[in-house]
């Protein structure tokens, strides 16, 4: 009666916490599958206290699986969600391969769960900067409408995986406790596993995310150009971003600054962002009441605060939003989109496969 | 020949390098006075490897002092600067206390070097995150114009003193090397030593700095605003500041975006950057060339980089501007005043005591 759902890169920072958000869910789960590369396969993970064995991810591993969660990087989606798709599974793809497919839905459930009911078989999560500014302008959009957005991150670096997180926490040991100058340090991984260099994120501030691209913006910065205009539905809506990455392990914190189509009482704002399904409104400065990462680490919500008028623009509106990036920006609202693809009744094999198997 | 100079908070995080920017000046220094509050006076420091005992600072400090460098809180420049004044110095003051006061310049010299012809005998030394946006900004706004500035700041906890460099080191060696949750660390200092309530830094990042005001900006970005008018001569410039500690000790780094008067060409303005005085152009982002903070330490200069058009505005242009904020946003800043004011004959009495001997 129930599913059988698959994660693939079971054993990464975001599978491990797919696993766990499956496991918290109310989705009917009769059986999960683990799978991973050769480097990860044979580990043993627990779902429900169950010991599961992770095993290699083949073009045959999708027989008989219902839904299937991707987050093994852009190249392991490419070669195999398609074979899922195929086998008759729906896919949620955590990674940024298909998510300017125009066959292929971009998703945060909040905002856009409507964008499901077209599916090919493959549904995209958005990048984690991207998801939870959608939450927190969501509100904002659908009563002022949205003329441009500037938004300056600082994001963990678990967003760059688990060995990101260990070259951080080995790189601030050598400084604290041996004193290495931070300039010294040596990295391997930050600020993008896939460019040439590497440098220190200890005590440093990495003004690059992922690699550039020929406008001189990085992939990342770009992601939250395109994906915004994709998930409002919106291209008109004018989205520039720095991406910036800061010594923190958990939970992406953004400097937003918006302009609304018509004026927004700051009063009303507030109350939109306070009602929206996955905001939480974090803002009484007289209190010192704002979103912060370490309150944010292990929660599903965006949280917002220090909305507040800018100082010339009539339509401008500044404000603070942090979210737990590999929940609500990975494992969770790719969980989140099983969920509404269940209660839709979306849950089933795709007619036609519209994707190529390579 | 030469001065008498006095460094009031000599033992302080800025203080200690007013003190090594003294030594390395070209001023003709005859002899160094350094002053302090009860707690730090008796300790000895090192001028130009010669022993010298910190004094406390009284009404009387001052006798036979030419110039006077004050970095000990508002507080201490309110009561002393004063009476430094009165017995005939001049005054470099680092504290907000008289930035906005109509009689003082407050100067940033390679911007407005001649806003010191006219001193009543105290100049202000903007603040450190002001300070190297308009480094950065002036030769943009000199040929092009400057419309508007939103900036979002990444702050060392150097900026809040030596009690929040140690607060922050405790509180990663707790988690680090003790295992505590971020979340239930106790913190004392920040976000500000001020305040009410006090948070973690540590893989946390803090949307407040200083107080708040009553209109929900901080005291820290309203200085950016109220201070750019003022250096820039141009109150009409708009600018709107988010100003965020992050847990880096030492160099501040600032996602500065623009919209200048006229079109601006990008490699125009690159190349006005990189021949303005104190300002490095690093922008090469296809060899990862941008600032970082933990290559800026130590350095006098600015550091400017990642400048790019904006994606949809024609006049607008975004960068990230790097510098360490105890040397040219602090300590560096208030000693180069000194040069200029003695390159211009203005180290003299004032004539007419303009400030209130409380």
């Amino acid at each position: 009666m129930g599913y059988t759902v698959a994660v693939v890169g079971a054993t990464g920072a975001v599978g491990t916490r797919m696993i766990k958000m499956l496991e918290e869910s109310n989705l009917p789960i009769d059986k999960v599958c683990l799978l991973s590369s050769s480097r990860s396969a044979g580990k043993v993970l627990q779902y429900k206290g169950q010991d599961i064995t992770v095993e290699l991810t083949t073009e045959n591993s999708f027989e008989g699986v219902d839904i299937a969660l991707f987050s093994a990087g852009g190249s392991v989606s490419a070669k195999f969600a398609p074979y899922a798709v195929k086998a008759g599974a729906v896919v949620v793809d955590n990674t940024s391969y298909f998510r300017q497919n125009p066959d292929v839905p971009l998703v945060v459930p909040e905002v856009n769960a409507h964008a499901l009911d077209f599916h090919n078989g493959i549904i995209a999560c958005p990048n984690c900067s991207t998801i939870q500014m959608m939450v927190a302008l969501e509100p904002v959009r659908h009563k002022w409408g949205l003329e441009r957005i500037i938004v300056s991150t600082y994001q963990a670096v678990s967003g760059a995986g688990q060995s990101a997180i260990n070259e951080t926490e080995r790189e601030l040991r050598e400084v604290l406790n041996d004193g290495v100058n931070p300039k010294d340090l040596h990295a391997d991984i930050l600020p993008s596993g896939s460019d040439k260099k590497h440098y220190p994120i200890a005590f440093n501030a990495l003004a690059q995310i992922d690699v550039f691209t020929d406008n001189d913006y990085t992939y990342e910065e770009m992601k939250m150009t395109n994906e915004t205009k994709k998930i409002m539905e919106d291209a008109s809506i004018a989205v520039s971003a720095t991406c910036v990455r800061i010594p923190v392990l958990m939970a992406h914190s953004e400097a937003v600054y918006i302009e609304t189509k018509k004026v927004a009482p700051i009063e009303e704002v507030k109350a939109a962002i306070a009602t929206f399904p996955g905001a939480i409104l974090e803002d009484d400065v007289t209190n010192q009441v704002y979103p912060q990462a370490i309150n944010a680490v292990g929660s599903r919500d965006t949280f917002v605060g220090r909305i507040r008028k800018d100082l010339d623009a009539e339509k401008g509106i500044h404000m603070w939003v942090v979210s737990d990036n590999l929940l609500k920006g990975a494992a969770w609202n790719s969980v989140q989109i099983a969920e509404a693809l269940h209660e839709r009744g979306l849950v089933r094999p795709s007619q036609e496969l519209k994707f190529e198997l390579k």
